[in-house]
């Protein structure tokens, strides 16, 4: 792979210590040094409000996360990636450290250098940092990176995004949706729009339904904390359910650039009716009062599944049904794009009840299956079902996918935004979720290892869930 | 699979000592039977000119065919399907021991049996039988089947028309092509019309071509005289290519039955614009002319290629594209359908130059496949092309397909001739066929194992031909 052009850069990671930096972002600059993916000369700094330690300490902080994540690493690459990495305290109101350690850095690279500040941080420490960076100007030349939640309401979205603006213009603003970085998301654009073969089929007249549905297998890992102050529609539908929806509906883009993207998803979501409580089903799984740090009475929701409409000439009536929950039967990101069947049944043994179906598999091995009637072979003309397959890793063998954050850190090495969800974007969706969330549904309890609770698996009707397949 | 409800049935095959018989029919009849797919109660009773010696030497020819065709069979199995198999001699003018033998074999199975008379004879024999089957009654309660050439142009074809139906009602006459008999081409009318998904695509607005592409690696294999009296067009074009195209091509027929059918493909045919000779390329291998008795200077084509236009509502100005010869570089039935590619090119690396294609391949174990343009894994949104695809045979484990002649003997003794050509259908082919076979085109001589003359890998200009693949 040729490596990108690219200037250097200074990545600021704030929250250095924490869970997301050393899961997450460490192991991926490493790997992208690894493929040749990161600018000839860069510093990695680390940055918290209290040091692990001496310089030292940190590195083999960083050096066991990347072990950790990405396997054995080659003695000697470590110390030459090792020599880029540091540490400098900072704080809301003291960034002077920062901002010299940040400036050396530059001088040794030169005038191209670009800052790439990242928030790994919870959401309340985002704001102080923010007038902190600007306040000792470590917002010039800079991408901010900013992790969900982006607020938890309207209210508090505008605030942030103010005060976000008070530092920094748009254009450097990445908010970080890792959904977006997977293959399959940007493949549905591919799909879409690079073949002249479901476009024609992809609206009203020929969609039944749409269904992105996001099962995970896992409960909340002890991070009662967080799911109690978040809950799942903030956590998982305002954001990667509706950004995937977004990409599913869009019409097509003037252009495959950032700009274009972010109206036509912000269209979408402009275009959305409003949410119908009855059509939501939030859920909690038996047990979750009991965990550690849960209130012991709380209606904090672990799932939801809902249905929306588009309202606009392409997707006038037709569902989507969204869904997501902790402790569910299995881990799948699965869209499905539901066909009509054919208006007469013609063939003996066409019993119907599903219609055609396009399934893309969002995992790490991206697959497309679409669903099709086919003749059994033999004596009689009996139809039945057959799946035709494309494993795209398969089909591009030597390909080599990155890692969502990996590539969305490129990205924002490039000043590529196009899979960036924009301030536009952020306040739509919370416009919209603001009056179920003032007033949710009570979740409906559901067994651990269940698909949810059985109101959510009526939710489609007819149609049914199509996961499990 | 259950046994279908069969009448009792008397075969005869006239030329019971052919080549079609022999490969075909008595190891089709016979793997029927194994199937449980055959009635209850049959007889079949051999027929030619010349005994072949006496009942036992008959019988000892159709066992050796069976197990060259179907692998060596049981003994005891083969004594009781050999009991009902006996040879008669009947010529033009004389049927009366075949009558009597026939009466003979129904008196056992008592007054539901059935007659099916397989014509296997040469084209230049059928008339005569014919007349001597309505001489000695042999048409009554009878199925009559045909095999092509249904004559050898429209006045010939009219005039054997005339002749049968002197003696047979339409509905009694089964014109086999054996080509409707392969699974695919019944997977055909599946995929169009079982689902939603392809028939909003199947039009002008669309579709760019269609290929319906049967090249043959063998050459004339010594059968010189049927090559130089009958031609490629005639023996493969106005038969089975064009029928192929009406599948593809014919509208959503009112009921899948024989009548609907036969309707809706001769709408097509009807709907063919006269063959222009400027876009049919014929071809002769080289050396074709040093075969065992070809004539040296011979200009029959053993290799077609031709472009057809079907100028209807539906199909208007997209180009239908026919190849099939001898000698070719590869055997292959595939029909191809290629939608336009999108308005716009918008990712990098989508160069284009094919558009997305729908593929069957119609061989004994049928596969469906379908090209599209799909992110390549990696860092890059870089396009490229993906293949999904159906087996129907994995689809399907445990299915069994019958060969195509089983498939049709069987619709016969089911009376439905569903896959079979009707008397108008014929003479719509010869009528589209007469201009171009009273003046043909010189044929060009291409190389054997090759994909034919120059001017026929050009014919579709920048489509090109979709085989080899």
């Amino acid at each position: 792979m040729p490596p990108p052009d690219l200037n250097p850069h200074v990545f600021v990671v704030f929250g250095a210590t924490g869970d997301l930096a050393r899961r997450k972002l460490f192991p991926g600059l490493f790997h992208l040094w690894q493929l040749g993916l990161m600018p000839e000369q860069f510093r990695i700094i680390g940055s918290s409000r209290i040091a692990p330690g001496p310089q030292e300490v940190f590195r083999d902080m960083v050096h066991h996360a990347v072990e950790m994540f990405r396997g054995e690493i080659d003695h000697e690459a470590w110390q030459r990636f090792a020599a880029r990495v540091s540490f400098v305290v900072a704080s809301d109101d003291d960034g002077a450290a920062l901002a010299k350690a940040v400036r050396a850095a530059e001088t040794e690279m030169g005038p191209e250098a670009k800052r790439l500040l990242y928030m790994a941080v919870p959401p309340s420490a985002t704001e102080p940092m923010v007038r902190m960076l600007g306040k000792f100007d470590l917002n010039e030349r800079a991408k901010l990176v900013l992790e969900k939640p982006f607020g938890t309401d309207l209210r508090s979205a505008k605030r942030l995004n103010a005060a976000l603006h008070e530092v920094f213009d748009e254009v450097q603003i990445y908010r970080i949706d890792h959904f977006l970085g997977k293959e399959a998301v940007q493949n549905i654009l591919v799909l879409r729009f690079a073949n002249g073969f479901f476009e024609p089929d992809w609206n009203l007249q020929h969609v039944c339904y749409v269904q992105i549905d996001v099962p995970e297998e896992i409960d909340i890992q002890g991070r009662a904390d967080f799911m109690e102050s978040t809950g799942t529609f903030r956590d998982m539908v305002s954001t990667h359910l509706f950004q995937l929806l977004g990409f599913v509906a869009l019409e097509p883009p003037v252009r495959l650039d950032a700009e274009s993207l972010h109206d036509e998803k912000a269209k979408v979501f402009r275009s959305i009716r409003p949410l119908d409580p009855d059509r939501v089903v939030l859920g909690q799984y038996e047990g979750y009062r009991d965990e550690e740090g849960v209130n012991e009475s709380s209606d904090v929701e672990t799932f939801v599944a809902m249905e929306v409409f588009v309202d606009n000439w392409r997707w006038f009536g037709v569902p989507f049904y969204l869904r997501t929950g902790k402790a569910m039967a299995e881990s799948r990101r699965t869209i499905t794009v539901g066909f009509w069947e054919p208006p007469l049944k013609m063939f003996p043994g066409d019993v119907g009840g599903r219609c055609n179906e396009l399934v893309l598999e969002l995992a790490d091995d991206p697959k497309i299956f679409c669903d099709l009637r086919a003749k059994i072979p033999g004596p009689e003309l009996q139809v039945g079902r057959g799946r035709m397959k494309l494993d795209l890793m398969e089909a591009f063998p030597g390909s080599e996918p990155l890692e969502a954050y990996e590539r969305l850190l490129l990205d924002v090495m490039r000043g590529d935004s196009t899979l960036f969800t924009s301030t536009k974007e952020v306040e739509l969706l919370w416009q919209l979720a603001d009056p179920l969330l003032q007033n949710p549904p009570r979740p409906k309890s559901y067994p651990r290892g269940s698909w949810g609770p059985r109101e959510a698996l009526q939710l489609p009707g007819e149609f049914g869930w199509r996961v499990p397949g």
